[in-house]
């Protein structure tokens, strides 16, 4: 019997924030790849009779290659397991979901994807910016300044942000990076008006959070905050609390086999009735 | 004592996507504010003790204005009552909520943003459309092409869209209504190429979703989908899977008095201490 895939969103950091289906699906894990940024709390979910992989790429640090990824994802679901592969904020911005689905449809793997909250919205609302409020913001638009080494040349000039500055848009710009001078410079290459306020949101939604509003002339002198973080450039900028930290939430120690559990009838019938939930069972495969 | 606001998004349709945090303000809230597109399911996690008020302005058939939104928000949390102000997918995308928050701090009544599943993310992820795939889009672009009687006259235009297109992103837009006509009327004269491909999702992640593909040139051909759609337009969108539609989810009659519930370890330790949950306490206020 063939096994299944899920691409599962963990949410921008804080816990709370997983979706009740991300935590079923997680609860009945037989398998789990996972990201870096996912928090330890939620990793807790897994049952401790799946396997889990960490495939982060974060940084550099681990060399494990997007291929050898989609090698492994295939490998268990061919297997007749239930895969989960969670990867922090939604599994469609910024990440290799569109490879890996790929991959998957190629394989003949039967796959299905969950939303989660992106990082954007996690740090919008962490530091109470109303990213389109239409008295300052006709348009929301999301870009990455990160570069791996998988990213064509072409792409690293800022050429493909003048398109968006200048047009009233909000600027989500996700993997913003230290190095702000940069950052601002190419801002202000492409026309943007250096008064434009900004915000730098660190590790938003998570107890460490920490927020700095600045004006894209001043980016630069900007502290060096904690990756990961997010820069929120438009007027709508100038309207975030500045004081704005998270409550602080600590998800205790919860383990499958204190016996408590979601309430079955809150979800899909079908794991209702292959009574997934509420007991954790044994792979099958 | 003063009461207090939470802004919270109900994700995109899926009662399955609301988050942990969400679903445990609900379940504790003393009044709820809520747009008419929250599922009924959801609606069935509020204590009965609770008021609730639909604040629906849909389709224009209620009257309601925003400044009344905002003046029973603030009165019912000046007398002391916890609030859920209860908005679609998520509450700072293309909603009201900068002028609710404006209203907020300036009663001085405290508040908390809390982020869901944007109607976009739903959509893509039941399509199997990733939005940002490096192959073939730089940037992921919102706008919406709703009119509000409200709308300034200049942003009736199509002056606003022409920055994005031809960008390289991918553009989705909230609200097409309609008239698809006009929609590619207004791509096709900021340059557009006629082939770009685009996919109309229709109730995106509820079991009556329904995805059509096409694209620029022959959108005014495509048939009319039940609102809300949202339209996908760019390269990514010829990814998308032509017979997705939503697994069959109902989420059964659960009602407080059952006495089941999520563990209370899972949440804020201030609700836990203050025994909010799993119990439904009367309002104290």
């Amino acid at each position: 019997m063939k096994g299944k895939v899920y691409l599962v969103g963990a949410g921008p950091g804080d816990p709370e924030l997983l979706t009740l289906k991300a935590f079923r699906l997680l609860r009945s894990a037989e398998a789990v790849l996972h990201d870096d940024l996912v928090a330890p709390e939620i990793l807790k979910l897994i049952p401790s009779s799946a396997q889990v992989h960490n495939v982060g790429k974060r940084c550099g640090k681990k060399k494990i290659l997007q291929g050898e990824i989609n090698c492994l994802m295939v490998a268990l679901a061919a297997s007749g397991l239930r895969v989960v592969r969670l990867k922090g904020g939604d599994p469609l911005i910024f990440g290799r979901a569109g490879e890996e689905i790929e991959e998957l449809r190629r394989n003949n793997i039967p796959f299905e994807i969950v939303p989660g909250v992106t990082s954007a919205m996690g740090a919008a609302a962490a530091a109470q910016i109303p990213l389109t409020d239409r008295r300052a913001s006709s348009a929301l638009v999301f870009i990455t300044a990160h570069h791996s080494s998988e990213t064509k040349a072409s792409e690293k000039d800022g050429s493909d942000w003048s398109k968006f500055v200048g047009s009233g848009a909000t600027l989500v710009i996700y993997m913003p990076g230290q190095n702000y001078s940069e950052i601002a410079r190419r801002l202000q290459s492409t026309g943007l008006a250096a008064n434009t306020p900004c915000a730098i949101v660190s590790r938003a939604t998570t107890k460490s959070q920490r927020t700095h509003r600045t004006t894209v002339r001043d980016l630069h002198r900007a502290p060096q905050l904690v990756a990961p973080t997010l820069l929120v450039v438009g007027e709508v900028a100038r309207l975030a609390d500045p004081v704005a930290t998270a409550e602080e939430f600590v998800m205790p120690d919860w383990s499958p086999e204190n016996g408590s559990s979601i309430p079955a009838t809150l979800f899909h019938p079908f794991f209702v009735q292959s009574s997934r939930l509420p007991a954790d069972e044994e792979p099958t495969a």
